[in-house]
């Protein structure tokens, strides 16, 4: 019997009793959402609990998870809710949090080396390539999420697309600005790349859309052609795949063949319609984007996995590993023992601990097939276009945009409204639908104008949900009439 | 009854019941690791089972972790073995996986707004900076690790430091370039910062390390000089709080003099030594780390938390703001709803949608209070020092650099071993050692020689542990010797 000191229990069949109990709680959790508010304010209570002092003594497990219980597991953000359809945000299921669990146990560190979990994420990319169309040759990670998916792609189009070595030489000295293009509706992830980078955020050239929020070519080609004529250094454009604010889809194809013709990096951002590609009825939608250089998405958003993961391909593997690749004497790759191994992710992106994130995600696309998911993204399209459907009903409500995808963008505008009486109003009516925690929608400005936004990443929602959001839209916004004062000029 | 499709099981009792299934597994599993092989090779068994078609139809979740049980979980890394030791990678604990169970569960996303485990990851980071000494008013950030917290250091000191607006304008025009400072030490993570944030790895300048592998302090300052006195511009230094290779822990308080005086920006690397902090006997050796601007440091290493979680300090948060901030419409700060809350992380890193990462860490620090986590760290320093007087006990080993923490790198060079000789016979004992599933120490360079390194991150370690290892090393030495060819000339 040792005299050291660890973190193990002293009595693992306790542990083991709590943990069931953890299990249950969290099942029970899932199975129930849709009986619960969506959301509600934090109260106090919590935000006091959160003010503790720091605990320099130890706290008996079982009552650390009470803590839990009573302070933060009921005051959850509420995107595992059936009518939580806010920004981009994906639901994750029970197996999913299981997964995760064993990712944990097991708790590997996957920066490479020869070891099982390295094996299961190549096993994952090697899936999620054939499901997004990229060819098996081309070399992934599965990464935080779409951020820093576009970051990696962006990264190696820089580097590849440089004409001078920028890994080791920097921008510092460059003469000819490099130059990236991509259309106004794009994600500010974007824009923190090229901050990032030390492109800076001035080199994007913001490409104006067409009335349905997809980048206008002839405006592109003719940015690229005055930036030549101006002496600057065209290298990459960024083609959506769904775009956050009202899931366009820009011109893949004929953004691949400019690209083409151009000598351009293709980066193509799918954080979550790329996942588009596993439905066979909105496939066509996506064509093009099995051309790009790089491409980023997400699996916490539209295939329903826990967070957080997503995923960078990049069809140039050398390209890609020449990026991110800082040898080191402690990182020599052996040629046996623990250091071998087929692959050394670290060597592919900014992270050289990474936990076993690609367990749940293969675990989940093991339980749930491509078929299913597929089933399910266009489900959650049909019921966007439901949605649509509901509000063109309504003389009361607007569509502010088209609905390619999952995202349904509508205001409470009736005739006589004025604009602005009307972007207030709807956010009360939003604010009224969170704080009651009836549904989540977000928001977002389109034709300048304040707008509902609901964006479906989510298994659990059901037309029964969407029907009830415009019946209490349409009552909100109508007691909002009632009760509006006028406003100030 | 909805006809429509959800990820959600059929029969919850049955997932339950599978729930429970691997709550033993896992705590089994984390209970007898002690009588297993550290490692071992992963089979041909694993690497055929990883090259399965893509799944499109679903198969029952139980079976599905079935399959799990038989080809993963048997292949891990082995880093929750008492006796690995390789890299600088930390351990994990049972309640810390089952954190990560309900966190995934939860399954929010912590980008920001009005939720409950926004507020406990704020609550997470107070504590930290308490730990390691640095102000209530710090903004901090937890991350996937210290790679990813070293790039956000260094990044809010190129913008901080640069002469013009960096975000916006990037570095392509600069004229004046910027250089870093750091040890020949410094983690790699730094070399990448540089390289992705456009300064490139030339920018760095390593300066020269003493006996004890600490930066040359007058060396520093005479790199700065001249380099002010050619046109460039000094901007940042970056001080080491535990190297990688040996533990070596730079002169924080002149750094941090110098960087005052000198207007630099300070950086400290504290990856795993910023820990060093929370046991009083070790506190002095870190002194000064406090007066950083940036420190990065990690909780999956030396806090024992389960992967992947590190967390980054930045003394002045509207700098670190101004880094990594970039509006967007539909990430629209309202006053009220979902989308009001205290802090928008997103805002202070390279993630816009975050995970629960907080929750694990607050989970253990109560589970565990700080003063457990200070004996264990003072611990493993303890038996990085039991094995370095066994080392120095062998005339046939030779200890290849000081401990000044929990990191001891030796090799078997007994008395007419040539060093080449050397070098192959021990990186056939790191073989032997890992192969035989004996432990798993890593390696690196020393003095141009290649040595065994053993990296106590471990809180199941134990002496006797290393009293094997010392007799497996010497053993498997002396038969190497015996075996030995005559190396080619």
């Amino acid at each position: 019997m040792s005299t050291e000191q660890t973190l193990d229990p002293k009595d693992w069949a306790e542990l083991r009793r709590l943990g069931h109990r953890m299990v249950d709680d969290a099942l029970d959790y899932l199975e129930h959402v849709r009986e619960r508010p969506v959301w509600k304010p934090v109260p106090d209570s919590l935000k006091q609990a959160m003010r503790a002092p720091l605990p320099m003594e130890p706290t008996d497990a079982a009552l650390v998870y009470e803590e839990f219980r009573r302070d933060v597991f009921q005051h959850n953000m509420g995107n595992i809710h059936p009518r939580f359809w806010g920004w981009v945000i994906g639901t994750g299921t029970g197996f999913g949090a299981l997964a995760d669990l064993m990712a944990s146990t097991m708790n590997p560190n996957i920066g490479g080396g020869d070891q099982g979990p390295n094996y299961v994420e190549l096993q994952t990319l090697s899936w999620l390539k054939e499901m997004v169309g990229f060819p098996a040759e081309a070399s992934g990670l599965l990464v935080s999420g779409g951020s820093m998916a576009n970051l990696v792609g962006i990264a190696v189009a820089r580097n590849a697309k440089a004409p001078s070595d920028v890994a080791q030489q920097g921008l510092q000295g460059a003469t000819r600005r490099m130059v990236l293009y991509a259309s106004s509706e794009t994600h500010n992830s974007v824009h923190k790349a090229m901050s990032l980078l030390g492109l800076g955020r001035d080199a994007i050239r913001s490409i104006p859309v067409d009335s349905e929020y997809r980048i206008q070519v002839p405006e592109l080609r003719r940015a690229i052609a005055a930036d030549r004529a101006a002496g600057l250094h065209p290298f990459c454009v960024v083609g959506n795949a769904g775009t956050v604010n009202t899931g366009a889809i820009d011109p893949l194809p004929e953004l691949a063949d400019l690209c083409q013709s151009e000598d351009l990096w293709f980066h193509v951002d799918g954080a979550f319609g790329a996942l588009a590609k596993i439905a066979p009825e909105l496939r066509p939608l996506v064509r093009g984007m099995e051309r790009a250089d790089s491409l980023a998405f997400d699996l916490h958003k539209w295939l329903y996995v826990n967070y957080e993961v997503g995923c960078a391909l990049v069809r140039w593997p050398e390209k890609h590993r020449a990026t991110f690749v800082s040898p080191a004497d402690y990182l020599a790759h052996l040629s046996r023992g623990m250091p071998a191994g087929p692959i050394w992710f670290s060597e592919f992106g900014v992270q050289l601990s990474r936990g076993f994130r690609a367990l749940k995600v293969w675990m989940s696309i093991k339980e749930n097939g491509v078929k299913n998911y597929g089933r399910l993204v266009a489900q959650n399209c049909d019921q966007a276009k439901y949605l649509a459907g509901l509000v063109e009903k309504e003389p009361e409500l607007q569509m502010m945009a088209p609905v390619p995808l999952n995202i349904a963008c509508f205001r409470f505008a009736p005739q006589g409204l004025d604009d602005s009486s009307a972007d207030r109003i709807n956010e009360e009516i939003l604010y009224g639908l969170q704080e009651s925690g009836t549904a989540v929608p977000s928001s977002t400005m389109l034709r300048g104008r304040f707008s509902l936004r609901v964006c479906i990443c989510n298994h659990r929602t059901r037309r029964e949900d969407l029907d009830l959001l415009v019946r209490e839209v349409l009552e909100r916004g109508r007691a909002a009439i009632g009760t509006a004062e006028v406003p100030a000029p």
